[in-house]
């Protein structure tokens, strides 16, 4: 008997006594029936408490949990249930990572050009002070020719 | 009876007559029992056999492959089944929108950068011409003075 007086959820949709030792109880309780008939109509009573018995108590909830979810999936989706999400996340995933590499060659690409045109700026500068520079040294030349 | 004269994989293992219009004998050959036999062990040949009569013909192909796949996840891994493959996705497409939008952060601020430094080199030149045309007028003005 898991809260109370009542039958859990299972033991009251399959018509049975409910033991105090009964394997489903502390995870179905009788306010929330839909959980235990949700798992039960996918997999079947029978599966999930072979199920809970081979596994170690401290993780029978997260399995419990699991089966809930995948249930759900499967009556929201009958062809492809849980595999239906796990085909859609795989195409997130390789749409992501194309992305995330076509950033990347972004990014080099950016630092490339950014070195490309900072190099430039400074070719442009350095021809202009040599020509300026040549104009000077011309002048003092003619300076100097005067003086001399 | 599904190929040839064997009884299919599940009406074998079911120990039953393998019909003429048997439903699972299309999908589960008698040359591959592994294949109903892990079904079977999760969600029981009752529920696949409801599952697929629910389903028009077409969609049942897809229908027991991915219940077959759902399977092997459970069995590999009882207690999250395929909601272990889900959440593993999930965390490996928030990674990846991290990295995402921490390389478009990236490309933001070297684009920004970029323009910083050619903005600076080109400040950088025009200090530097006006210093020497500087230098040069003031030439002039020495030279134009010695004329005058």
């Amino acid at each position: 008997m898991g809260t109370g007086s009542s039958p859990c959820a299972s033991c009251k949709l399959l018509r049975r006594r409910c033991a105090k030792d009964c394997i489903f109880a502390p995870y179905f309780p009788p306010d929330d029936p839909h959980k235990f008939a949700i798992v039960h109509k996918v997999f079947g009573a029978s599966n999930i408490s072979k199920t809970l018995q081979e596994l170690p108590v401290h993780q029978r909830g997260d399995a419990v949990s699991s089966l809930v979810y995948e249930a759900n999936a499967r009556v929201r989706d009958p062809v492809y249930g849980c595999v239906g999400v796990i085909s859609y996340l795989q195409t997130q995933v390789s749409q992501l990572q194309v992305q995330l590499a076509m950033a990347k060659a972004e990014i080099l690409c950016i630092q490339m050009q950014s070195k490309s045109a900072v190099a430039h700026e400074v070719q442009q500068m350095d021809l202009s002070n040599k020509s300026i520079n040549g104009s000077s040294q011309l002048m003092n030349i003619s300076s100097e020719s005067f003086w001399a």
